[in-house]
């Protein structure tokens, strides 16, 4: 007999009953009935009820060993009594009678429970994560995670995706991020960069005749915490397409993503491919977002021309000056109390907005302070524009520019959640497309790049020639899910003479890209394919599918979000000699006057 | 149609022959026949031959263009004439007569080249790493890694394990070698290190209750290049198992070895499992090391007793003072010329040995010097102990302690290498085991580690506090192919109480053990299961299978000897701004008088 278990702890059947068996785990709890005494069995698979009998040998051992311990128990299978049967346990029809108990290792009081659902401080688990980790929730996010790995893995396989590991020990990438450097001992004064993503080798794969690439990456950045990014590494689905156009892009990844949410989304439902392509503009002028949740069936619309001249002056002025109205529908608010409209009206406030007008629609025309100053054709062609009837209502957003449009999306948002018009139990995805090249920096006045400088310009170096530079278009896309973004990506420029004169545009003369990016630019002087790709990120998709919105929820062993690992006791002090090797000293801030070190 | 390609360049066939085709890819070569221009078209799946027609409009694109351009090209699939076609290509019957050409990408003169087998410096291979990954057998190789580490990810899936992530910003850890460490920007004077080896994270998966682990797992040493080691970054299957012993983990491996090898052997002979097992004692008296190549047929053995108190003085001494002399098999060498055993003896003598004696067995008796010396009843003894006959030789290697192992070892090789004895196209495996817990450190006379301190010693608390220390052995083991150590591995120490007294043993008080690896120790204190593994090294496997001596050949992207990145342009300086924020100073070694600064 295998001296540690014959059987995994979800493995027995009521046909088993009769037989020795041999299991292995850890002490669940324990329950003492009458001399009687129970133990729940626990390991990785699951659960089996170990009983000792009054009077048995191994009784003492058994009382005597905390939960947690890991005992390895040998006896017979027995089934249980009707009564006592578990109908929510796989192995509910059978116990364990024990004849032998070995204590594989004995545990101390324990800092946090495994079993119950009691809550703990987030620090105190981090550090004893491996007891965290045996707790019900996490381990199966744990396990959900790697299981979506494995499924993200095998279908770009299937795709003919190859995965290849990019280096981690890499140069400073232009991603614009903080890089993590690393001191190169053997040549001092000099620092490896860990990659923020493998975007120049995953191109330089391409250029190296490696015509479908992927990778689940190991990505770093030095950026603060965020609920949804670990302060130091993270993990994306990295890819990338040879001779591969936007809709090659989008028809690769979407399967992917249909089929992996489908897969482990529990019955949710998901979007079915091809996912709608929401243009840049429209995105923002339908949902106020690039990150619209189409799970809210709220759309925006453009009624300045309303309010134009009209008797609502503060509108009118607005309008006047080249600002705009937008109307944000409230389907069914109608009969909402005046508190609604308040309620709304201070959040808005709040949230550095003058206020949320509104106009409710009665039978009888408008009513409300809008309503009141505003003509009764006005206040029909706006219900007519927002295809509203009476019963409804619909907010206004009045202003300019981003703000104006960023606060748009954010009453949408906020309006189609008070009124419970978000749609449950759905992963809805969209792609954004076509991403303006340019902007005008609002405070140099000068034009940057929007996004990425590395994308390829739709209509090519004929259209960085001839088109106003903000109406140009790059070949760039997001690929968004309830309003999250998973990842953007783009068709890269591959032609080192449209990008000097994309960067031209942007104000870099020639000899700054060479110096800044010579790297890429030589290397598509030698036979570069067209290529582009995207690269979701794993984490978030594990977030959503796990409904988990704190990404350390997800993580095997997380850094704390001051991006401290306080299992291991990372990042450490290291010893000076270290120091000495790498050719460097400590040059400590000095503690503020009245500042005490800590 | 699609823009790029219809085809790739390995699909055509005569069936296709009529169609209009759309391919992509490099110009692979070009050849003039007359006014025809032939083109071979290359991209990641294969070659097909374009023709451009004389007079035809596309012909002069066709002849501006460099090699290694990547161009889009149109039109009819034609058949081949007889005499034309070429059998040794899978597009050979066809041809695709262009009709249209689109030049994608226009290659420079480019400093090394695709086509051909030319011989170029590493140094400008790796600093064009994307033109010299096109070239067929570093493309090859690549793939084949790729292949191997998806072959590995399967098997270790179906085996029931799982993958995960563990954390690459993480703690110094114990392995010995030296850490690449990453200063912690938001806490001055604190650094992460980048893990050796995952080894303390797979034992706290373990602890926290996942029971099977594996994961292809990038580990970092800052350590010099070697052959066979990147200076910088490596890939290992790492796995570990719960409530296994050391039978569990070879049986778990042994497949998966046997299967990647025989999948990508292409034909060699593989070891079927179970694989030889091997004692570390075993293996030293045997082999002469603990990485046998068993394609080797030579086996040593133990003569000193055919010595002791004999006519050959030398040996007579060397046996009397404690020494040992070991017969090292040459068959078939008894008709070689004196200049054989000259040649041995000289490279024995370069080796810093004092020579090589041998034997030669004739019909009528032992040949050579040390026969002469040698009473004949005591070269009968060597001969029946080494099972030669007439005709055969043996050399002999006679001393003390490790120096000779390794020299009897070395002339094991040699021997064999020079009697063209080693078997040709076979994977070899064996496990050695039963590794000495300790090993008296020469210089000192204390007890050290003789390997892992963190491996369960055989027989447990139990041999720590009875046995010599000598004689402990540890559940300790690794595996060896065709002479190379592909990882070694271990039943895990889980007991916290074990582990303080073996360090004891080895001269350290607890209060360092807990201060040392306290981490670990308290994670055993709260529960945890009998667990081992092993981690073979993936760029090892893939050199193996690959026929290459050198690791660089067998990674996308590597840094060279010297840990550059010379494509990339790693490492680098940085800003002095950069440092600022890391609160670090660069301490750069003075220049030694004389030495001017590069």
């Amino acid at each position: 007999m295998h001296p540690y278990r014959t059987h995994s702890c979800a493995a027995l059947r009521a046909a088993d009953a009769g037989q020795t068996a041999r299991l292995s785990g850890w002490v669940h709890s324990k329950r003492d009935h009458g001399g009687l005494l129970f133990i729940d069995l626990r390991d990785h698979f699951g659960m089996t009820q170990i009983v000792i009998p009054a009077g048995s040998p191994v009784l003492e051992t058994a009382e005597r060993v905390r939960v947690e311990s890991v005992l390895t128990v040998t006896g017979e299978v027995v089934l249980r009594d009707g009564a006592t049967k578990n109908p929510n346990l796989p192995t509910g029809e059978i116990e364990l009678r024990a004849r032998e108990i070995t204590v594989q290792s004995s545990a101390d009081v324990l800092p946090l429970q495994v079993a119950g659902n009691e809550h703990y401080p987030e620090d105190l688990r981090l550090t004893y994560r491996y007891i965290d980790l045996r707790r019900e929730k996490v381990h199966r996010n744990i396990m959900l995670r790697a299981q979506v790995i494995a499924s993200l893995r095998r279908r770009m396989t299937d795709l003919g995706f190859v995965e290849f590991q990019t280096p981690i020990l890499t140069a400073s990438s232009p991603e614009g991020a903080r890089d993590f450097l690393v001191p190169a001992r053997m040549h001092p004064g000099r620092f490896y960069a860990l990659p923020q993503a493998p975007q120049q080798f995953k191109q330089l794969a391409m250029v190296a005749g490696f015509d479908r690439y992927f990778q689940i990456a190991p990505c770093f950045r030095d950026e603060a915490a965020r609920a949804d990014r670990s302060p130091g590494e993270f993990y994306q689905l990295d890819f990338e397409m040879a001779f591969a156009t936007q809709e090659d892009v989008f028809a690769t990844l979407e399967p992917v993503m249909e089929g992996v949410f489908r897969e482990f989304g529990g019955g949710r439902i998901v979007s079915e491919g091809p996912f709608e392509r929401i243009p840049y503009a429209t995105a923002m002028a339908v949902y106020g977002s690039d990150k619209p949740d189409l799970r809210n069936p709220l759309r925006l619309s453009d009624v300045t021309e309303a309010f134009a001249d009209s008797g609502f002056g503060l509108f009118a002025r607005i309008a006047a000056d080249g600002g705009q109205i937008r109307a944000i529908p409230a389907p069914g608010a109608g009969d909402r109390p005046r508190a609604f409209f308040d309620k709304l009206n201070n959040w808005a406030r709040e949230s550095g907005a003058g206020g949320l007008g509104y106009i409710i629609f009665a039978e009888d025309g408008g009513k409300g302070p809008i309503a009141k100053n505003l003509e009764a054709d006005r206040i029909e062609a706006i219900r007519a524009k927002t295809g509203l009837k009476a019963g409804d209502a619909v907010f206004f957003v009045a202003g300019k520019g981003d703000e104006m449009v960023r606060f748009s999306g954010a009453v949408r948002t906020r309006v189609a959640t008070e009124l419970d018009l978000i749609e449950q139990n759905a992963f809805r995805f969209c792609w954004i497309t076509d991403f303006p090249m340019y902007e005008r920096n609002e405070e140099t006045g000068q034009i940057d790049f929007s996004h990425n400088p590395f994308s390829m310009p739709q209509g090519g170096m004929d259209a960085l020639l001839n088109q106003d530079p903000l109406t140009i278009k790059a070949f760039q896309y997001d690929i968004v899910c309830n309003g999250i973004e998973l990842s953007s990506g783009a068709i890269r420029n591959h032609q080192p003479d449209v990008m000097i004169r994309a960067f031209e545009i942007a104000g870099y003369p020639a000899s700054e890209v060479e110096a800044r990016f010579g790297g890429m630019l030589n290397a598509f002087r030698y036979g570069a394919p067209p290529h582009g790709g995207s690269a979701p990120g794993v984490d978030r998709i594990v977030m959503l599918l796990a409904d988990e919105p704190n990404i350390r929820e997800v993580i095997l062993f997380p850094l704390n979000q001051q991006g401290e690992d306080l299992m291991m006791g990372a990042p450490a002090p290291v010893e000076p000699q270290r120091l000495k090797e790498l050719s460097l000293a400590l040059d400590l801030p000095r503690p503020k006057p009245g500042q005490t070190k800590n």
